[in-house]
């Protein structure tokens, strides 16, 4: 499709480089500091153009980026930043068709990253405790019409996961090491463990939680992403930037020891 | 699938965290200085299992992620890094189903994210002008089964491309500056732009490039990887890191202005 | 001394951990959101002292470090921070008792750290063409009592400088490559000789400078500082941080080769 | 002196970018792959002259920086390195004159830093209570005519510092939270104390004691050196670097409240 309707989600760049991003509908306006947009203006225009605001001011009509809908998600909690969620795509194995296993839902960020990797055939499984926050997931989710993709579950992850055999499963809670035996019974045998933790401490008690748990190949990382001012004659990286999301911390589960105990030779 | 079967490819973790990723073939064997594994022992082996070489030492037996696999292809060049491959495929909104152009092809590792993200009903195309580098990353992707959703093009980009109104775009050549009008007829209108560059002179060459170009909303990013030791009671971050692969940057292609050349308002 | 004095510069370090350097002045007064402290009640006090403002708010009554000092100095440009600077010291081998020069001057940070570390015997020339920036930064080395140590010239650096034999040279200057003749002239042979820039251009053009000229042992080398929240259960690095100051680029000068040009075997 | 000396300790630069840093000794050879140098041929040239090796090697003769000194210390244990120790000096208001405990001595890197500092009227008290370590140190020390600043004292910090009203302390122990009374004992009443730290669980247990301490400021901050190859026209962060060294916390000691507890106005 070349050209937007009515009910695409679409970003509108400014000259300050500032990002809109708002689902095109009949007879809403977006309005800034640079002046009023009408949506009836920018429906049945081609992706890529560039338009007017009432003031006068340019913008470019866009597609976001899973990047650019992550960032600008609504949001009632911290969110995984795209930084890491990419990384932690490619380091739970998620791919088209898998089935995933998220605890918690939070705004849905990562959710939505999962569930985009995962479609149309694989599936996203979101717990969460908190009734408004999956609320707001949800529609985060609806928005950009991958909610078919994910099954919502209000429930605390102590009472369970319904799961089994999952490829993968990630933990964005701030105790995950109260849940590895949940995890453990969730994911296929071999499959990939991940979650995001703000603060060393948390890193050191998860670490010691997996220790005697029936995961291996453990590994913590971080990422710093460094932006950088576009100015050819004088590049240089940006004067303040975001210090610190989370630390990463993967694992992956180990299949039951068979009864008489002794490993192939 | 619950058990190994020849033919897969798999990742064995040593207790001194070494990787071994291969294909199992009836009848082969690994050989390491922990000691040699018989393929036959691993063929049928449940995923997640402990299995032992000659001389006892322990492995355990795991499917690949997309990170093990891009880290330990083989290669005859630099390869994109899983942390900067992640990122990427977030930043130009790559999806199942999606129409990906890149070139070169290099080893594969960037061709590999980008085949399992847009599977099965998307398609990437690659070019690169070294037919025995080719070569490599076409059996680079065969061994892991993507190699169906590749067409490889054994061209130089300066020929142009053969593509129309692709998804996206991704350049990991020298002088991406040098092929911009190629990739801007490749690209659908607003359609994802990326490049990855080792030096700093070459995203000031890029972004000078840019200028006049019909793209807009660059940006030019760099992510840093820190590994931590994964000891619980004296967490620190690795002595020695990787401190550097590439620069990215991002932009995205503008739609050509109507004949009065007068944008909607 | 353990008590505080008029005249004294002082750091008054808030609940919530803000920073107050000034100069104690009988009569004086600070004004702060955290209210009034009167100078008076300051002058005469042991340091390290817990204070009060006459809202009630605590206040401790420090010395400032040679960090605080630069950091807080009044500025009428980009400032050497002391992550920098300290690290210039050690690579320029600056001791008590150098004689090092210095262009340009700015606001007096760089100033600050080398006539700190030189003195009592030791001297620093700082050149800068810009009277009202000279003055700004002769004020902030009064004011800390270091103003003995530095004479001030208010020249242009490419009208030459008037030291031979200086111990080290220091440049923060936007084209420190058109004055590599000027800096070899006041330098001892074998002296230290460096710079600090904003930009990767300017490190380029540098670069190519230094090549043809009687430099060697040239190096380019950047400091990131990660302040973390220092909350013993939930320690982890800062949110937001400082993402870039400068490059900073070191080299020796060379002797010149005596007249038969065959160096030593 | 423009001319090299026997006793004077200097630093050889190789082509390949290689440091020697050795004593200038009457008949001793420098043995190295790029060939052989007497120290004969080296005594009584200018600095910054180019020598050969009996192959043709091409070396510059220079006075090392103190960054040179401390980087090429005989070490054995984890030096400070100069990145950290250049910041702990402004941090820790070092300058000529002040008198500064340091605990333990290690291999004397940051001794060194700190006796250079504060010579030639100030004094580095540096507590080790092994016998060798300390021994390795004092030789480092005298090798670079530095000694005479330092009192080296062969004890446990548990027993306690002799010295009352030290400008400022640092620590580089295992442990320093066991030390705190025997830290505030020793400083000025607002005077600076320091440690370096390897692992996050560390720094923990450290913010834990400085709680109920008579400390206070507390800061925590790591600083990263990012060293860039000095190629004009390929200019780019190098390719391995080291990832971490320590973490530093800064602190002030706390004036004793008087008697009747209510702080002034």
């Amino acid at each position: 499709m070349n050209e937007t309707a009515a009910g695409d989600v679409v970003l509108l760049f400014s000259r300050d480089r500032k990002r809109f991003i708002f689902t095109l509908q009949p007879g809403a306006e977006l309005e800034s500091h640079h002046g009023i947009v009408a949506h009836d203006d920018l429906i049945g225009q081609p992706w890529g153009r560039r338009v007017k605001s009432h003031l006068g001011s340019t913008f470019v009509l866009l597609r976001p980026s899973t990047d650019d809908l992550i960032r600008h998600i609504k949001r009632r909690s911290q969110i995984v930043y795209p930084k890491d969620a990419g990384y932690i795509l490619l380091k739970l194995g998620i791919r088209p068709g898998c089935r995933v296993v998220e605890a918690g839902t939070g705004s849905g960020g990562m959710t939505l990253a999962l569930a985009q990797a995962v479609m149309p055939t694989g599936r996203v499984y979101s717990y969460d405790n908190r009734p408004e926050m999956q609320a707001v997931a949800q529609r985060n989710l609806a928005r950009v019409g991958l909610e078919p993709y994910v099954e919502f579950k209000l429930r605390d992850v102590g009472e369970g996961l319904d799961e089994r055999d999952a490829d993968a499963l990630f933990y964005d809670l701030p105790a995950p090491w109260h849940y590895l035996e949940q995890a453990a019974a969730a994911l296929s045998d071999g499959g990939f463990w991940g979650c995001i933790l703000p603060t060393t401490n948390q890193v050191s008690e998860l670490l010691y939680g997996l220790g005697p748990s029936p995961f291996t190949m453990v590994e913590v990382e971080e990422l710093i992403l460094r932006p950088y001012k576009v100015v050819p004659a004088r590049l240089r990286p940006q004067d303040r930037i975001v210090g610190h999301t989370g630390f990463l911390v993967f694992a992956r589960k180990l299949a039951e020891e068979p009864p008489d105990s002794s490993p192939v030779s």
